[in-house]
């Protein structure tokens, strides 16, 4: 090991701390080292680096016991030691090709060194002050997926896109922030100042509900929905009882008519719709909701419309398959993730308002900042200080150009049909929805079981399945620890008797997944249910698969499964 | 210019997208020879990258004026020469050591080796799946700071650190998404679920003021509060009417008379308070509350008492300043920002919670992440995804230590008086709040002008105040367009007659910031006064001031400023 470079450091003299701030890692170094190797090969890097076999959690939090906080300083290599062993090689392969289960790819390899410039200039967009150039970049950024979402022409860009009195949307750390100024905006708009009411921002929700002589606001979205709306609802004070979760079809879609269903029984209960909320990608399914359907009602009701498309956004640069998300142009506001599907690192999400005033609702000024008439960013913005994460998106944008993201869309949605038909064919496998975009969910329930469930009665359907619950919570598990492959589970109402059970889902938006690493999974699969603990669950099963020969279930089902 | 690797790419076909994601940036390439410079000097390399001289927003603006994605994809080559020119060079130094007018400072150097092993693992924190050894090392940054306001015993970490159900903290994007998260928290704690009342999280906030039989919940601070407490009070539905700001004494520390009278108001109108909040460091002048003072208050009134020290907090670090904090230790919960005075880049705040099952009142759980039981951090964040920024202040606390930022933070304080004497011994400024931390504001107003003001009729006074405004704000702003050296500029209350004056702000923090270039801030700007329109104004101001030797004031105001 070469001597540590910043061995004064150790000291806290001012001089060692004027030589952090001042002179680089040396390239021999520890991190120095670490550092090329990233630059000239990240693949490698995670592969070499990152421990595949899992210790337990609480194993690994051994190394992370102390609360006291370092007395003296340590050697920058003896650090980087530290993170490459106990870090590091405990971190999850997130980019893996085999890593299926959440939400997470490789990234393009331009976004590492653009990162480390956006991390060198730190650059905070909440004022020009300390962004300058970085302020019309973010507001290019959310003018472009404005207009890949609402398609206005020309002239409407040019007059909103560098407004100092608005913005088209606002940039945010992920999703959720994104899902919550959205309704936020919604909230304070439905609340505006009226007459003496000087509204909600000002007064609050209890007087505004007393102006609008109404006994709530509820946001109606389907079960679907992802977690952040009910943390929007507990937040913005409208409480998670009036965030009403509508039913699907058999396709994981909201269902209209029970939606109309909750829209009557929120008027008879004096409560009023704030908002609905369409889906384009669920997070567990990958589904799209009846967009224009929704938009009808929503304007039938004169409410807000938002949809979140933190995952499905991006399937709109496919000329082929944009129209899966048809009406979304209808939207008042759109969730995207950058994030997600085009291949940003960590932290960087986006809310579009299809009116470009629609953010006064939520403007908000100070003395040293934000000042009226400046093109600070930070007066529409749930969020303060904020980084350059922008410039990722533009790169992205212009690198992979528009053409790139549809073949990187179209190639996801074609490998998860694929999927889906491997899982089809496959003899033990059981496909619980069928993907829409590039997310599908399947079991572990071998043909034979899937027949008994067919003919099972409720109460041994519900024995079984509790079972295979068992089965696929366990299979899931031990092949996250064995750390070759990955998917994630969840619950979800299986497509033919609506039973809520345990499944494996799977996300393609990797582009470096094969098939044969899908096929790889399964096998890995079957290989997990060959274990003893396994095996005694599967016993039970069959056994309780045979009493099912006796019951009375109709003939009819076995003929629409045969 | 070397041949574009990338070359492929531009023509959007499946195989050239392969490349972006499988092979790196040549380091001959563009990108990758800026990527050396940057990990070689980056001070050097924004000191020649970095444009000083400014070419106006709207100029900047032309190159950011598309709105169109573009179609095909671009050379990563093109692109990055397109960054260079337009983006880099037209971004803001904050780095400098004479770019003194924000809270942003030069950073370590390791920060940036180890932002990109962050970005590289790209993992994300919401759960256990997609992070691994980055969760318990982040329950150990947030128990580390934790352990640094309230000095809990070695029992209290080991039994909470790692706990499954609770978290000392929360890690977000910044220092607001930290208040609105211990508002939030405050204000489900007030409204808790009790009897039939199942909590306002669940049923909202106007059912809880019914519950609580009043009619709003405030939240009391001084008129230096962040602004971000006015996006607190209007997202969780307080409204901004609730957000009492009280005034402050001479010191810009909140009148615990004013304040107390303030919640007694609030008693007649049948307005609960939810929160007092105190400010270590305020953002304008860097004043610290009287925090047990407020402490008392709030035990009296049963309330929360959150402390924002997003600035101050680590003056924790300095055992002969951390006595300027006293009683913070009392606070339920503290704000308090990385990616200020703990060095961390861009995007890093926390929140810390005394009781560590305070957050329990705003916990949410999803199926397929977030599960009962399970040591996910998203089950008690407003924010879902996000990344492992937490890397970074765990480098920081390790590799500079408790003494290291003693020092850093002891520089930054006597540096701020060192400044604060310049002020007062020149002839041509007045320093309009002393410093406490290491923030501090003046302004340009001549000794003369000084004395005049000190014999002036209220209405003479406004006048003359008036033109200074002008002159400091004119030279504020044409100092930053010279871009050598940067103050930023608010609005406060003067020491002398609480009139609301223009002055320039000051933040000490970084390390490399001498005396040499404080004092040729000051030279700068005595130099930009000689500027004709500047002079014309102070033309004005020198008549003014000679109206006022005919003037009526007390002699004493003569007397107490000789």
């Amino acid at each position: 090991m070469p001597m540590p470079k910043n061995r004064d450091v150790a000291r806290a003299t001012l001089e060692s701390l004027y030589r952090v701030f001042t002179i680089p890692e040396a390239p021999d170094s520890t991190l120095g080292e670490i550092d090329r190797a990233i630059t000239k090969d990240v693949a490698g890097f995670l592969q070499t680096h990152i421990v595949a076999l899992e210790r337990s959690l609480e194993e690994i939090e051994d190394d992370f016991s102390t609360s006291l906080i370092p007395e003296e300083p340590t050697y920058v290599s003896e650090y980087t030691e530290f993170v490459k062993e106990k870090l590091v090689a405990q971190s999850v392969h997130t980019a893996a090709p085999g890593f299926i289960g959440h939400m997470t790819s490789a990234l393009p390899y331009f976004m590492l060194p653009l990162s480390r410039i956006m991390t060198a200039l730190n650059q905070n967009l909440v004022k020009v002050e300390t962004s300058k150039a970085f302020t019309p970049l973010e507001r290019q950024v959310l003018a472009m997926l404005h207009r890949l979402v609402y398609q206005d022409d020309e002239s409407f860009y040019e007059q909103w896109i560098h407004n100092s009195q608005h913005a088209l949307g606002a940039f945010c750390s992920g999703g959720t922030i994104a899902n919550v100024t959205a309704l936020w905006v919604a909230r304070n708009r439905l609340c505006a100042p009226d007459g003496s009411f000087r509204g909600i921002a000002q007064e609050g929700l209890a007087r505004a509900l007393r102006h609008l002589d109404c006994d709530g606001l509820a946001v109606l979205v389907s079960r679907r929905g992802h977690y952040s709306l009910g943390k929007a609802a507990d937040v913005l004070g409208l409480g998670r009882n009036n965030l009403v979760m509508v039913d699907t079809d058999a396709c994981n879609r909201i269902d209209m008519g029970k939606l109309r269903e909750a829209c009557r029984r929120l008027q008879d209960e004096n409560i009023r719709p704030l908002a609905l909320v369409g889906i384009a990608g669920t997070t567990e399914t990958g589904n799209v909701d009846p967009l224009n359907d929704m938009a009808d009602l929503a304007a039938e009701l004169a409410c807000h419309f938002h949809v979140d498309a933190a995952w499905g956004g991006p399937t709109l640069f496919s000329e082929h398959n944009r129209q899966l998300l048809d009406g979304i142009g209808r939207a008042d506001s759109v969730t995207i993730d950058a994030h997600k599907q085009l291949y940003v690192p960590m932290g960087a999400g986006m809310v579009l308002f299809k009116d470009p005033t629609a953010q006064s609702a939520i403007e908000h000024h100070a003395a040293y900042i934000l000042r009226h008439g400046s093109k600070d960013l930070g007066s529409h913005t749930l969020e303060g200080s904020r980084p350059g994460t922008a410039l990722l998106v533009h790169a992205g944008l212009s690198i992979i150009g528009r053409k790139g993201y549809e073949l990187l869309i179209d190639m996801g949605l074609e490998r998860a049909r694929t999927f889906a038909e491997m899982i089809r064919q496959h003899p033990d496998f059981e496909l619980t929805s069928e993907p829409q975009l590039n997310i599908l969910t399947y079991r572990y329930c071998p043909m034979n079981v899937q027949l008994a469930l067919g003919r099972a009665t409720a109460e041994q359907r519900q024995a079984i399945n509790l079972l295979l619950d068992q089965v696929n919570q366990m299979l899931q598990k031990d092949q996250r620890e064995a750390g070759k492959t990955f998917v994630s589970r969840t619950r979800l109402q299986e497509l033919r008797h609506g039973q809520l059970v345990t499944v494996l889902r799977v996300v393609l938006a990797n582009p470096l997944t094969t098939d044969k690493i899908l096929s790889s999974v399964l096998d890995e699969q079957c290989t997990i249910v060959l274990q003893q603990d396994l095996q005694e669950l599967l016993q039970q099963v069959k056994e309780l698969c045979a009493a099912t020969e006796n019951s009375q279930a109709s003939p009819c089902a076995r003929v629409s499964r045969a």
